[in-house]
């Protein structure tokens, strides 16, 4: 047990990443593809082209047949046959012999140049070239685009339209991917009322359901939201164990009311460990990271802002690290346009809007969600720092771009 | 019929221009709203906080009734009741009166100020209070965050996790965006053959057949492949038939081998009208546009690079207009690495791979998959100008963020 005692970062950072989920990997078929994350390294199974390619139309030759052209002597070649795109040439070319070939077709063997149709003359069964050809004129050599075992896209990375086309261009019709890992997601407090539902006096909108089932969603996890408790505990206590039965991770954010995080420690201490109970940041004091029948359950706190910074610095890095994209949290360095002041001893997580290369603290209050809708992203003031000034550049970590 | 008569890209973007795709709207639960385009502006239809509300824990009080507090002369209030989060006070605070209050909670009629617990001494049923409380104190008032009626979120916006949010916070769960507007994808070549089968000399893997779906399904589409079109008339037809009961739009890449260009607008002209058959610029030379039952129907060049780039300027703004989003093609500012030459009285549009601020050309060729691969975009060199100086600073069109 670990109620309140507050830890350093460092500490609750340790906690999360002794966890383990391992959502495991799923093969899809390549047109699934799109936005998943690589579940290995994946390198090319051949060269492409994986054939001596004409990029032109014209006559394949033997360059060296055409080394002593000129203008006014030209050579001549006897035309032997024709290769066209998607054929296979069933003839190689001897000493003094062309073919007739398409864009696109495999060069017949023995050939190692391309000249295009208006640089010969035909006549009859022969071609006059009045240049020589140099080998490689005309022709795209196999593996010349991509060698066969190039390493083409790495565990971790998220598959775009570029990355399925490449695969596609390989012939892979089915990649392995990470499985979502599913993250089980409870608001809690008395005031609070999902939308849709009619607004009671003295009742609010849940906005960090939502936002946290949908930033899991964007970072490539499956937010699954199980509704609302009330700040009782046999409500929360339901919809706690409900969680933990259908996420590979649980996260609860705290009602602004009282007296709510102490009900979560209670409430996860009986049904599993509190491993933090408390962390010396701001926001975050009250948050709570513990296990419940081996899955990681954080409760972070109510106000919007908070919820989402808290989210970022303790949940991200280990969905991160099951879909094998860890360290990739979105980091962009910027200049502060106002002066803050901060608390000596207190190490606080400020939220900044960015307008272009500057970072706006938000000071609005993170209870509004008009600061949570404005907020990019954060910057550290560390324990030591009692200010950071105009103008000073800061280090800005997003909340997007996982 | 247009056949063979080259018209400049202003006249083939009038055609785009002329056509009118209307997938629809469809309303899906907020749940399901993230990655979908806005098809109405949205409004907020509360305040939010929809009343006054407290920010901290203490004791609700009217203001008016400190004014007179000093360390030396305290205020004594009665303390006629308790309001917690989710409640509605039952009461109304005469003179002389407060309520204890909870965070989150809504605020008793003629109150206008909190003071927090620290702040206050209780004495059985009353508290002293040894400072002015101003109106406002520990308040968020009713709509100070957000105002009822204040625009959300714009048509032809993107839903993003903090969209979805803030539609949550107001109590919105149901969304109207754009219906995804189908494109159903043809790839052409006797060479090309879907990945996933054997590859036989000569044969070579569809690349843009992947790449324009993806890259439709990016962009909040809906791309659907029909198959490899051999080339020949029947196998051409059948598929753009098929392609045009499936799709709103068709859009067909051409292989490599000479002669497609002009089946494809062969059958295109058959089946229903060929409005442009060529196009002045630079990859786009054989590009085409036809109708057919009404449908926009493109033929794009088969080279990967060159297929990319002819969808982004044509293909592209019709359906982004047809989720509202007109205008959002991608742009950035860059300057050139290289100095690049080019032919005068053409209009070509150069890939480029981004470093950072700077436009690296690709002169690889349009028709390598890893030109494809590494190009971000393209840079407009028009007729006039015959080579880009090194640090030039030019306009990059981008094949994504659409």
């Amino acid at each position: 047990m670990a109620f309140l005692k507050v830890v350093p970062l460092e500490k609750a950072l340790e906690v999360v990443q002794s966890f383990k989920i391992s959502p495991g990997i799923e093969e899809v078929p390549i047109e699934k593809g799109l936005g998943r994350i690589a579940a290995e390294d994946i390198y090319s199974p051949i060269d492409v082209p994986p054939f001596d390619r004409a990029t032109v139309d014209g006559y394949a030759v033997r360059a060296e047949d055409t080394f002593m052209a000129s203008e006014a002597s030209p050579v001549r070649l006897k035309v032997i046959g024709s290769v066209h795109a998607g054929e296979e040439p069933k003839f190689k070319l001897g000493k003094g012999e062309a073919a007739y070939i398409s864009t696109g077709a495999m060069l017949p063997g023995n050939a190692d140049a391309v000249i295009q149709f208006e640089d010969v003359e035909r006549v009859n069964g022969e071609i006059l070239i009045y240049k020589p050809a140099y080998p490689g004129l005309g022709v795209m050599k196999k593996g010349i685009d991509i060698e066969k075992g190039r390493l083409l896209v790495k565990k971790g990375e998220r598959l775009g339209f570029k990355q399925t086309a490449l695969l596609s261009a390989v012939g892979i019709n089915k990649v392995k991917v990470f499985r979502k890992p599913k993250v089980a997601v409870i608001s809690t407090g008395n005031e609070i009322v999902p939308p849709g539902n009619e607004l009671k006096p003295g009742q609010i909108y849940d906005i960090n359901g939502r936002a946290l089932c949908d930033a899991i969603n964007e970072l490539g996890g499956e937010g699954i939201f199980m509704g609302v408790a009330r700040d009782d505990k046999e409500s929360l206590k339901a919809l706690i164990e409900k969680a933990v039965n259908v996420g590979d991770v649980v996260v609860i954010s705290g009602g602004a009311s009282g007296g709510t995080k102490d009900l979560t420690a209670s409430v996860i201490e009986e049904l599993g460990e509190v491993k933090v109970h408390g962390i010396a940041i701001q926001p975050g004091k009250p948050t709570i990271i513990g296990v419940i029948k081996g899955k990681p359950v954080f409760g972070l706190p109510g106000y919007p802002t908070s919820c989402l910074t808290n989210f970022t610095l303790l949940v991200v890095p280990l969905l991160l690290r099951a879909l094998g994209r860890e360290g990739k949290i979105g980091k962009k360095v910027a200049r502060l346009k106002h002066k803050v002041f901060s608390v000596k001893g207190r190490r606080q997580f400020l939220p900044v809007k960015l307008e272009g290369d500057l970072a706006v603290p938000i000071l609005k209050g993170s209870g509004a969600v008009t600061s949570f809708i404005d907020a990019d992203g954060f910057v550290e003031i560390p324990e030591t720092v009692e200010s950071l000034d105009e103008g000073e550049e800061v280090e800005v970590t997003l909340f997007k771009g996982w």
